[in-house]
């Protein structure tokens, strides 16, 4: 007999967990919140709740929920044309692209459009082998760039694991420069930013420069855990490609579009990239969009030979249109400026917190794109969760999350690391309603320290 | 000095042409068409021009454009909210997945939800793997399963070769039973699908059963030329997969949603798949959404271990309201007994096409998916373009192709095929308009016949 449904929710509920599948979990047990509407940096689900969301979602609602403009630009853009296949142009297409060139770093000037971020990413390895001729791509062990076999392969994150014996081949890994667990034992950011180049241009010798065509690394360092580059990094590690021509793509899907206080993390490093991967912030998710851009030199390998790459849906005019509206938002706004002094409040305030919670070890953010790493103790720097760790290593966390679930707050939670990346329309009350909330589960963590 | 802008129209080519790459062709030289607006089977270039879509784009807009209710459903949902990352639920999400479960083929109940019919394949493919502990996956050299590097390298169409040398390992391809030029030389489509599963099950007995994961195979053949199974083949196909444990993928991302005239290509050939992939024309591309549809007893291996796929956005709230939108428009306006209609109306006026035109050597159909072949010579089958043609080789055909867009048609061409595809909502007086059109540009195919 089938379950009478008593409310609506239910039958939501009843609806989602009968028929479709929840990504990276268990489908056993899940309980999901169903949500009834929201609006700037809060969500309400059905029962009336209200929750801040400290993460944007995925790192991906910048310009925080409900922005009418969107939805505006979207409803016309449908009265004129949905879809047409990407041969054929629409306005917002251009006028997008035209918005991105303005603002990326260093002559990238054309955009080629997907969908998300790991095709992107998929694409821009094609693309540099295409261009070099080269088969090798090297990327950072602590990385994520997407879940497609391509993407996938050139991440490091632990999601890859599972799928491990049918990667890509042909990609090489290398450590990152993590000064609060640093490899080389430096005495300072520095040092370790040296270190690791020297490391990352061995490995480049090792693995002969003349067979590899990119290296691919994160703006800023995102769901690894925010593990800043030092300053000078990013610099040396191009510098060692240019030598060798080898392209550098910029991976900004995550710490692009105002994210980190400039259009993009790698403005932070004096580097310009060969190509540039963007998602999420470029839409602030409101639709599905992603690209590559690239400079007019490597767009001019393909004036005279076919262009190998594409998708149905590149291009996608609506998906366009909602990007152009959401770069206006950016700049009418000035929500870039507010991102960058939210970041500076916020990290004077992580830093009274940390004088609280013996479990925050460290504290990294770029922005509006923080982590807190939790250790049991700040001495040996025991993580309150190892990384890759399975459901019984989670127990802590797993309560530290459910607590702030309780109080109110949505945010990334990923082994020992709690993120902090609100909407960029965040204010000060807003950072410290949330912080307090943060205070107040940590206490769970505290208390497992030694 | 920059070019003086005369018009809108100009302006949006230059922007275009400027910031944005064009897929699968070469850059210099594009004339892109400026589209203002679309309605049902038609759409209409800034200059005033109508252009019959007789492949519904990319074989995806079949409600045809601009459907008022998929509007209103986008509104509606991005009013509510716009995004929530996958482990929250809305009232959309649940109720396409319930309206996908009610059609789908045999016993599929729950989806995944993709961005667009490559992510959809790539999860399939990594599901298989996860659930079977095989690593092998066996496809068909004539088909394509899009761009990304897990399902280029299932595909076997001639778009992946310029990156072939860093594919996805432990992909095998077998040939297809393609009746017209069969490599068995049959003397009946029943024969040639004999041959052809007798040559699968040998293949598969090479490779070792055990090794392999899973099969996969369009609903009905695509843009490869719509190569149609003999009635059996699939179900010869199956039984052998079931033999050995082997998972059967059906990728509906083309032959779904009506395009048969059937809700999936499958549903001609009695056949039960282990796993649909889909995309197109769940949302007949007013915005994207793909997905992987898997039967209860696969999706039980992820009760209690986590399903370790993902993507950010993996069941777009906005995506799925459209979705379920679309859905609704199927089965209220009768598309898919329109589609089959109409496909019989299709094949009498092609009949008698034939007739006329010495150059038509083969012709294809299911429901609203058809293609021409176009020969230069009936007897010895000589195509007018070879399969991968380069851009001398395509000479007469790109004639051809600029006739029809001169007299007002869009529609794929590709080699010597010439795609018959339109959207599910045409009508008898439009196929005859648009016949029209290719009879009158195959006078230029005529004209090379021998």
């Amino acid at each position: 007999m089938e379950k009478v449904l008593t409310s609506e929710k239910e039958e939501i509920i009843d609806n989602n967990l009968k028929y479709t599948l929840f990504s990276w979990q268990k489908q056993a047990g899940i309980k999901p919140l169903v949500i009834d509407r929201a609006e700037g940096v809060y969500i309400w689900d059905k029962s009336g709740k209200r929750i801040l969301d400290f993460s944007s979602q995925l790192v991906n609602v910048n310009i925080g929920h409900g922005h009418p403009a969107v939805a505006d630009a979207v409803l016309k853009q449908m009265q004129e044309v949905s879809y047409v296949y990407p041969g054929m142009v629409t306005k917002a297409r251009g006028e997008l692209a035209k918005k991105l060139a303005a603002v990326a770093p260093g002559i990238l000037t054309k955009t080629f459009f997907t969908l998300g971020g790991a095709e992107a990413i998929e694409n821009a390895i094609k693309m540099a082998r295409l261009v070099t001729g080269r088969h090798k791509i090297v990327t950072l062990y602590q990385s994520y760039h997407g879940a497609t076999y391509g993407a996938m392969t050139a991440g490091g994150d632990p999601r890859k694991l599972p799928s491990d014996s049918q990667q890509m081949p042909n990609v090489v890994h290398v450590e990152n420069p993590y000064f609060y667990r640093d490899p080389w034992h430096s005495a300072t950011p520095e040092e370790c930013g040296e270190r690791a180049a020297e490391h990352f241009e061995r490995v480049v010798g090792y693995e002969g420069p003349g067979n590899i065509a990119a290296v691919i690394m994160e703006g800023e360092s995102g769901s690894s855990g925010c593990i800043k580059y030092p300053q000078g990094y990013l610099k040396k590690v191009k510098t060692i490609c240019e030598k060798h021509g080898i392209l550098f793509i910029a991976d900004e899907v995550m710490s692009g579009f105002g994210r980190t206080g400039k259009w993009f993390g790698i403005q932070h490093h004096d580097v310009e990239p060969d190509m540039l991967c963007f998602a999420k912030g470029v839409t602030s998710g409101y639709l599905p969009l992603g690209g590559l851009m690239v400079t007019g030199e490597i767009a001019r390998n393909f004036d005279d030979k076919p262009l190998p790459l594409g998708l149905t849906y590149s291009a996608h005019p609506v998906s366009c249109a909602a990007g152009s509206a959401v770069m206006d938002v950016y700049e009418n706004e000035g929500l870039i400026e507010n991102a960058a002094r939210m970041g500076e409040y916020l990290e004077s305030r992580v830093e009274e917190l940390m004088q609280q919670h013996p479990s925050i070890g460290d504290f990294r953010n770029t922005g509006l794109l923080g982590c807190l790493e939790l250790v049991k103790n700040r001495e040996t720097k025991e993580p309150m969760a190892p990384w890759n760790a399975n459901a019984a290593e989670m127990a802590i966390m797993n309560q530290v999350q459910a607590k702030l679930s309780e109080l109110g707050m949505y945010t990334m939670v990923r082994w020992n690391f709690i993120f902090i990346a609100p909407p960029l329309t965040i204010t000060e009350a807003q950072i410290d309603e949330g912080l307090e909330m943060i205070s107040e589960a940590l206490k769970i963590a505290d208390a497992y320290c030694y």
